[in-house]
């Protein structure tokens, strides 16, 4: 699959439109327009014409797109015809959560380690999953060939548990800290703030204001 | 302050400046230049100076950015400049993951009801802020003055909760619950899907191997 270098925000829609035939697969529909496709996701038709045409010809002008056959071909783009094993560190209360959000697993992803440093929670199990020392990192992800990490430990600790993620031969981080860590080249990461989501809000909300 | 539509990863990286620079005037340095920027937080210098432009000339050719003045004209733009009041819908592990989220606070978002449908939770205090019966949304949202709901209930509780937030005078929403929602034009909605962090990853794992 040779695919020119595609926009960040076009790989998130696509998740999006992953989610929405899949939607109507289970309504057993079997055709879709781009037109539908954007009112049902709410962005314009346009992008999800010019979002689709990265991968080559879809559709058939007149007819729209086979719903299911476009799904399975957005998940096997996004790399999610494969279950991808998960490694999590630190299992404070966001690493709780997001050690049983059941939208990782409904998507393929299994946490198959979770990680702490704190004596009183190792041996305690999170959805059947041990919490485990730091010192066992490197042999669970090595066991269960986890190649993506998962980072939910203070700002403070972050670039420490980045440093030991790499070393245990994890490719990719996505990282809940926030704080940017330096990572080699061929590691990819994902920054995750979840204060960013409010201030894209915020940010419309002042926009709106006619007295600023 | 007449702005042309800018686009959201526009915001959301000016939401990552912001707080590049935040660390930058600690550290009391004065002035930066946008490839600096650009480094700092991993994105090209070009995009940098693009995003900056949108809202009118920024910092010196030749001595770039005073810090600073920068971070304070960021701040505003995305509105932070004052305290956000929130409510909160879903005292489940997410919730309550969230509201005790310090990256919130840090930013000016403060959580001043936390609202769910179960009797057993409801009275307990989750950071100094009651849980209480959902029957409270509306006089807690303006006593209060909340534009801001946050919604981390199923997904299946999600479209009602919605309609309560609208009801009550919510400005804007967001939502955690993996649907999507019915709101009201002039309603602000931003829906956060966190395995989509991790689809962007597998994109990219999967684009790398040389064998597909």
């Amino acid at each position: 699959m040779k695919i020119p270098k595609i926009p960040e925000a076009t790989i998130t829609r696509l998740s999006v439109y992953s989610r929405y035939l899949a939607e109507l697969s289970k309504k057993n529909i079997v055709t879709i327009s781009s037109n539908e496709i954007a009112e049902g996701v709410g962005v314009s038709s346009a992008q999800v014409r010019k979002d689709l045409a990265y991968f080559g010809e879809f559709g058939t002008r007149g007819v729209g797109y086979n719903v299911k056959d476009l799904h399975d071909y957005i998940v096997k783009i996004l790399g999610l015809n494969m279950e991808w094993p998960v490694v999590m560190v630190g299992a404070g209360r966001l690493g709780t959560a997001l050690s049983m959000y059941g939208g990782f697993r409904q998507r393929g992803f299994k946490v198959v380690g979770i990680f702490d440093v704190d004596p009183n929670k190792i041996g305690q199990k999170i959805n059947d999953v041990e919490i485990r020392p730091l010192e066992q990192l490197e042999e669970i992800t090595k066991a269960h060939n986890a190649q993506i990490g998962i980072i939910t430990v203070p700002a403070s600790e972050a670039q420490e548990v980045a440093d030991l993620l790499v070393e245990s031969g994890i490719q990719a981080i996505l990282n809940f800290a926030p704080k940017n860590l330096n990572v080699p080249l061929d590691i990819e990461i994902r920054n995750v703030d979840l204060a960013v989501n409010l201030e894209v809000l915020t940010f419309n909300l002042t926009m709106k204001k006619p007295s600023q």
